[in-house]
């Protein structure tokens, strides 16, 4: 027996996870994942911390707590945005949720009855688009260039769909561009959606991870009317198993995704909670931020010295001031089979058709990711993907 | 600017959360909550747990997970329902989830369309039933007795409703009422939701904190046709802070949770899951559920034995069998009045109206809660009630 509601009848499990089954193979280089780099956890602090809960606060840790998330978290990110000039204290409030993915599903839950539109950057993260999917919204990409979405064809897309729920970026180090939105940009987009009086959701997953380039301001601290949901982490900056993130909006809006999270996970736990909020005011967390910007910097700059000396010159990729991932995109040819062969060859990447609307559509994309992999394994990946391209191109 | 979804526009947060602030204040005796007694946590066993998991495997605890759960804590889970003749190795699966209520929001979210009917018993949990209603669901209350929810007025409004998407029920030491549903009801529910094939929802929070009276077999285990989902928690025998419960059910319905569950939480804080994993497997988890049912069973008796000296014979009250909850009923008059009275006197007491359909309608039962409270504010809130009482009622 089945009768499946209308708004999950067609979702799929994320194609990616799909792939991430094949990696867990030991002789299989992954360049597919986006897990943070294993070296990077806070092994030694987290058990010191663990250790202090259990002696002086069990209890806390153990027992039921609020929906909204533990108050000395949520005033520590609430300190922390107010300097960035991501919250106004008048009007906004901050929830904690289970790592940023939940903000997004919340979000869509709040703000977009089924078959109304939510327009996103084409190509875009699967897992919100998903998250967007499972409320049957009408997903509407919109093509990017070097400096982000391009206002143009928002607005297009704006004017042709009149029912939007909300604008969908990821300005910094774009999964799965690696892209960043540029200041002119994201004042556009700000515009736009108050032109067109919808929200934007601005998900900021990897703006902590920022090795090169100057910091550019979230379009929160620029929105003056409300109209920005800011969704954050601390999946890769401290620990994704323990899913802990946050969201920052007006204050109604918080109200209403509390009543959501409220019906779903009754709250974070709240020993996941203790441990990132002792971390980060505790230890040196600006220390440890600068150490992940180092080994990323490194990471990425090894891949892509790799890549542009061993790859065939027709194939580009983008070059990220921060994040977790490298986008390659071929001079023509078929993608799909140039991935195929990459996996035949035991290095893990994935097809650029995941991140898009329609999945069905072309696309001369891949993702690569440089977190996860070791230096070694970076250096003999590319040369094996090199070997599958030189066969294909020049 | 606001423009909330449909679903969500009206959706309060719980009235009993609202309570529980006002039961924050230090002389105020409790009996709002559903707390586990917090002298029941395992507080020694899970710092060593914390303890052999960062020293063992921290980067398991620490890296992103698969959406179905820890294998070896879903394996032992698997186990124990096959036990229980709960699950059939050939069609059944197990998820994982941020406790119990996690799958009644994804329940929803993967059978009923906006509009749709889930039929409840009434009174029921208030937390399932706003899952429900940020659904968009219809919902539809069937009375109960002493036995579980009326098979006649349950076939009634199945004939009523002919688009409902299943049938909510908590044949445990149900919440509010403690009450449990005889074997005969069990069977009688099943066929009927055979007859006019929906699903049913049991979930079963409780089920392991019987301290009185024999067992009766789970309607999951009478089903041969795969109607019936199965909701378990480890919120009650271990600990809520954690937020580690389960879903079963056959493979078609667990694969749909997944993707829900996926673009939500993307997975269960895989710490908490460990923590679970070991302390029901590496210690003797049998003792310790003895120890909670002996530490409830002498709860429940101090409340009603006090109860039954010291209220107004008029007041009627559930005897349950197990769990945390017993209801009381006034003869006649005005519960608003009295739960205000007793509230002004500093005991906190739910109004039976939180745990119906429509909160407008007329009850004259409240809950009481014994877990978390000490002895002796058992026994002297039960005496403030009474005096509260006795001004009137005989």
């Amino acid at each position: 027996m089945d009768a499946y509601s209308d708004r999950i009848r067609t979702l799929q499990p994320s194609a990616i996870r799909e792939i991430l089954k094949f990696t867990s193979y030991p002789d299989v280089i992954s360049f597919a994942g986006g897990n943070p780099a294993p070296e990077a956890f806070p092994v030694k602090e987290i058990k010191e911390i663990m250790d202090d809960i259990m002696e002086h606060e069990p209890v806390t840790a153990l027992q039921y707590s609020v929906s909204e998330g533990y108050t000395p978290l949520r005033d520590t990110i609430k300190d922390d945005l107010y300097a960035k000039g991501i919250l106004n204290w008048n009007n906004d409030d901050v929830i904690i949720t289970a790592g940023a993915q939940q903000c997004m599903e919340m979000t869509a839950k709040v703000l977009c009855n089924e078959g109304e539109t939510i327009i996103c950057e084409e190509p875009s993260f699967i897992g919100s688009l998903n998250s967007f999917r499972s409320y049957n919204a009408k997903l509407v990409g919109v093509p990017m260039d070097d400096d982000g979405i391009d206002p143009e064809k928002l607005e297009e897309a704006l004017k042709e769909h009149r029912r939007t729920a909300f604008i969908y970026v990821i300005p910094n180090f774009q999964n799965p561009t690696g892209r960043t939105m540029s200041l002119e940009r994201r004042k556009q987009v700000l515009e736009l959606a108050y032109k067109y009086n919808v929200h934007i959701i601005e998900d900021n997953p990897y703006g902590d991870l920022r090795f090169a380039g100057d910091n550019v301001p979230s379009i929160r601290s620029m929105d003056t009317k409300g109209h920005v949901i800011y969704a954050g982490t601390f999946s890769k900056t401290v620990a994704p198993g323990l899913r802990v993130g946050y969201m920052c909006a007006d204050k109604g809006i918080i109200s209403k995704a509390t009543c959501a999270l409220q019906v779903s996970t009754v709250h974070t736990s709240i020993l996941s909670q203790m441990i990132v909020h002792r971390f980060i005011t505790k230890y040196d967390f600006k220390a440890h931020l600068e150490r992940l910007q180092q080994i990323y910097g490194h990471k990425c700059d090894l891949m892509l010295t790799n890549l542009k000396m061993k790859m065939p010159k027709s194939i580009t990729f983008t070059e990220p001031d921060g994040g977790l991932f490298i986008w390659g995109t071929l001079p023509d040819g078929d993608m799909d089979y140039f991935v195929k062969k990459a996996i035949d060859s035991k290095v893990a990447i994935v097809t650029g058709r995941a991140f898009l609307v329609d999945e069905s559509k072309p696309t001369l994309s891949f993702r690569l990711n440089y977190s996860t992999p070791t230096d070694e394994q970076i250096e003999r990946g590319v040369d094996i993907l090199a070997n599958v391209a030189k066969t294909m191109y020049k």
